[in-house]
């Protein structure tokens, strides 16, 4: 599995994810053009293309950079108590600002979509099995230090990435910011019962 | 809450809807067109319009039609034990035939589009609240009963509906069945820990 932060977004290319995360905040998915890419990068559709040759590579790379903002996220976190981590790990994938909910509509556009776009699909699936393994290494560290019960890692961190995902998808679809805190409370619960 | 089961499909109705299903299925949502509803009903399109003004009204009520099979098959579920009938619900609801993927991908992509689509939103948000509410009434059911702690029976079934929308949403996007039997596996684990 590649190591998502040994790709790297700076300079240009930074400010491209940036002006595309503007983009897809305002004009959502379906209606995403490079040209509404472009005018929040101040700059034309070709210093665009320099770097992203189609609309699809360049959204895929979003996901890649996403995918590093919650890692770097992640990283800051100085603690290697288990149980401060798991908590840490839980409430950055589910206490997301407000605001962000125009965010998670675009994403859960492109989830739609990846049935028919490979790149998304190999992105979400990269992504997935990355947070995956970070919830994995943390609960297997508190199986090793003694604190959380002997229990299928494994299957934890997809139940738990279930819950996650139910979450935005109910944000999106029933247009409830509550769904997050459903499922962090869920999530809580879920921990709690399996790892106790 | 109107009660899905009084809007009926008889006749002509439920032939579009299982026609609507088909084309689904094969040609997903963005490419339906009401040309390949008639082609799966045998008529014309005039004798779609004649019933459904709009893709997006036939669409709706796909969604009414699909809700009203939902309640069907627990309806001609007998047992009314609280236990049995909390397996039977979240059975139905997250142990699919694989051969739904199709479906289950359609469906998806209709979600995404529920920020957008008043009818679509609409339609998911009373799905959803029928099925809570079915979920709500066999745990209160079981708590009056003295088989269930006395939980918060409304959270516990949101919680179970997180767990059932993360699935769909993990069985589309990253192509994986398993994404429901993990689910189900989870929501057997977390009403075990919550409920006894």
């Amino acid at each position: 599995m590649a190591d998502p932060t040994e790709r790297s977004f700076s300079g240009p290319s930074e400010q491209i994810m940036r002006a595309t995360y503007r983009a897809l905040r305002e004009h959502g998915y379906a209606d995403l053009t490079v040209q509404r890419i472009a005018d929040e990068y101040g700059k034309s559709t070709a210093a665009i293309h320099y770097h992203y040759d189609t609309k699809e590579e360049l959204l895929a790379a979003f996901l890649d950079y996403l995918l590093e903002q919650f890692v770097a996220s992640i990283r800051e976190v100085e603690t290697t108590d288990p149980e401060e981590r798991l908590t840490v790990l839980l409430d950055t994938l589910l206490v997301e600002p407000e605001d962000n909910l125009d965010l998670l509509i675009a994403i859960l556009e492109m989830r739609s979509q990846a049935p028919y776009k490979e790149a998304f699909r190999t992105r979400f699936e990269q992504n997935d099995e990355y947070i995956r393994y970070m919830l994995k290494a943390v609960i297997n560290h508190g199986i090793d230090e003694g604190v959380f019960d002997d229990v299928d890692a494994d299957h934890v961190a997809r139940a738990l990435m279930t819950i996650v995902d139910g979450a935005r998808t109910r944000a999106v679809v029933l247009d409830e910011t509550t769904a997050l805190e459903t499922a962090r409370r869920t999530a809580t619960e879920y921990a709690d019962a399996m790892l106790r």
